[in-house]
């Protein structure tokens, strides 16, 4: 296992971390003083300053990426599939603009979460044969654009409004079947928050190997957590044993950044360069 | 599958369900006044008006029980062992003299969270040898008693603080090696809430059969989810397929009571009597 003690050199800072606190030049600028040296962005965050920008802007700042945040949710109703497909597209453009690894693809719940606006429905099986079909899909135009898809599982309590990929082996077995020859083209993104819990982590790590793991996510899990969705934890700050599972996915092979990624109202309310100084404390001590 | 459209004798109502507005003798009163057939007490409920009390409110209001809750919380101090084992060996007395079909185990997740003032761990994995090993030794207790043990397997959300036993493969797993001949002594308790996201759920429904399937919860999943532990949904009110899975649970053999099991501020705060007309209600148009 990487000895991440004496310095950040394999951080990378997931920009939702801190997208509260300032656009994505901004937080371009603050990772250059903190001599971070990877970024993974999010699309509103690119869009809001425009795609030509945001890539000028890693370019000058030299920054890494580890991924580009994010595609998927593809449940939607059927005359709404082009469209959502269309969506993907420009989102594996848009990695591609930017020299991203990879495309994380957070997949989508039922259809009126997913795409808003979509017909009501308790079908999750359903869903995820759209996800499918949908991975499936988009793996055509990823291929011809060299750019790896990423799916990640989120932790069951988004299954039915974020992603109705749960686990590792769901989404190991969705690689398995639409890229049977481990072409590289396309894996999964292992966020310790979402998979942590999960019994058969250690063997699901394995199973996957350098070839399917193209992204690694840490932040921690609260007792109590006091929110779905923004109250993730700073490395060390939670109960989740962050070297155990940072030593099978390196073990697996994996040995890109570690990508801190915190939704949270507490980081968020703090300012900029604290809260990147506290990632990078944390990455070479709890992570 | 049964026809819950036309009464509800297959309801059951979990007493947690209306613990804000009353204690036990009342929610026996109001399942009375209700024809509501049978109850799962909780502990902290019997215990507040003392054993015998219930026992006799139980016998004379001519109710069935679906469970008793809860069992479990074994993870803790090696110490504390033997304090754990004897609330536990309690509880299962508790559950004869009320006539239980079964004591439902909330296994219990790290030690600090399971039996607070434990050292402080991030060992999942051993948190889950300590639950097997204590299932194992209860177990004994139990046949003598002729209690079965129904281990429930809570969503992932609960697994640092509450259980972490988190599927149902994993609680079959569990009473596949410590009750290898399938004898009714050990099984599990199957609650959507916890367990409706599960991708191999129908699979494990099969696998558990009407031997292993001890007792059946109901409830919804609502979107958004406003906190882990208290914003459960009535029926038909969230995104779970119900009938679906009832029919899985009943394919497999289960033929007892859909015992409601809601925790909710929400209804909480309403008259107990319109929770529990609302729970007839729901059970035969939504389960």
């Amino acid at each position: 296992m990487r000895d991440f003690s004496g310095d950040h050199r394999w951080l990378s800072l997931n920009t939702a971390t801190v997208r509260k606190q300032g656009d994505l030049l901004a937080i371009v600028d603050a990772c250059a003083r903190a001599k971070v040296r990877a970024i993974s962005p999010w699309r509103d965050q690119v869009a809001a300053i425009g795609l030509a920008r945001a890539v000028a802007a890693v370019k000058a700042a030299q920054l890494s990426l580890s991924g580009y945040c994010r595609g998927g949710m593809f449940p939607a109703d059927p005359a709404r599939l082009e469209e959502t497909h269309d969506d993907n597209r420009r989102a594996v453009d848009e990695a591609a603009a930017l020299g991203a690894p990879c495309l994380v693809l957070v997949v989508g719940g039922l259809p009126q979460f997913s795409r808003p606006g979509s017909a009501p429905s308790k079908d999750l099986a359903g869903a995820r044969a759209l996800v499918e079909d949908g991975i499936g899909r988009l793996l055509e135009h990823a291929r011809a654009a060299r750019m790896p898809l990423a799916i990640e599982p989120l932790h069951p309590m988004y299954a039915a409004d974020r992603a109705c990929v749960n686990t590792l082996a769901h989404a190991l077995d969705l690689c398995d079947r639409l890229d049977p020859q481990t072409t590289g083209a396309l894996g999964v993104a292992a966020d310790v928050y979402h998979v942590w819990w999960d019994p058969d982590l250690m063997a699901q790590l394995a199973r996957a190997g350098a070839r399917r793991l193209l992204a690694y996510h840490v932040c921690d899990w609260l007792v109590p957590t006091r929110d779905l969705l923004t109250d993730r934890g700073m490395m060390g700050d939670g109960v989740i044993d962050l070297p155990r599972i940072r030593a099978a996915v390196e073990a697996a092979g994996f040995a890109r950044f570690a990508e801190v990624e915190i939704f949270s109202d507490h980081w968020w309310s703090r300012p900029m360069d604290e809260v990147i100084a506290t990632c990078i404390a944390r990455h070479c001590t709890a992570v």
